[in-house]
């Protein structure tokens, strides 16, 4: 186990069957300046440094139109996340707060995601400015920011 | 195939194996009024009806500490989409974009993202306004809303 991931006082567990609901495929990775998770800031800076969005070679097409945005969100799998932690001490001070009242990473399903601001479309994929995750995290999704989306039809009711 | 699923003039799809990069496990699920997907808004609205997020007794402990909070960003998992759309023709006018630079629920991973309005925390969940998705659709994840975030502790550079 990465000694980030043990236990701190107060912490609980849930023990349950390995997760099958549903299953994900990877589009791409982040290429960030963070090797290490004591390398990551615990935000993102969209001032920050330019990190990469790089898609496999099918899924590029996908990014048609995204030009037309400045920020986009990013959806990234934690993959080095234990996913068991029910409550947590961000503090290690024995307060503990539920996974879901805190954005740590660890978390039953280790869905990170970042609203960036988009640097350039290049071949590849994309430069951006704003991620706080690890090189190489795998990339599950992009999608145009939701305050800055115009609906492309009208609305339905 | 759900009628709302066939290909439009224009739109490409991939042709690829199934996924199996990473698996996810169901931690609670939607209730809103939105019995079919023809009854789906195409986006929630703050002011809209309430609606439930309901977690599994053994995850619902994971929600101490989210009731400091007026946002809450919801990740759900869109159980009816087709996941091998590339190109996409919102208006089915045969003018397409990618997938990536549209917010359709039909997308690699299928992954819904709303930001809701936080109305209350109830035995089972949490009460919310904002969602735009269909009744019975699986939750992945409940985070804090980012810019109502307060870090727990402090930067690490």
């Amino acid at each position: 186990m990465h000694p980030a991931d043990a236990t701190r006082p107060g912490e609980t567990t849930l023990d349950l069957p390995p997760p099958d609901d549903a299953r994900l495929r990877f589009v791409g990775h982040l290429e960030t300046p963070f090797a290490t998770r004591a390398d990551c800031p615990r935000q993102g800076d969209w001032d920050g440094p330019e990190c990469r969005v790089v898609l496999k070679p099918d899924f590029r097409p996908g990014l048609d139109g995204i030009e037309a945005f400045e920020v986009v969100e990013l959806l990234y799998w934690l993959h080095e996340a234990r996913r068991d932690l029910l409550t947590q001490s961000p503090k290690s001070d024995g307060a503990v707060r539920g996974t879901f009242s805190l954005r740590s990473p660890l978390r039953p399903n280790p869905i990170g995601l970042s609203r960036v601001r988009l640097v350039a479309r290049v071949d590849d994929g994309l430069v951006v400015r704003g991620l706080d995750c690890l090189n190489g995290t795998p990339l599950l999704d992009v999608k145009p920011d939701r305050c800055a989306y115009t609906v492309q039809v009208p609305p339905k009711r």
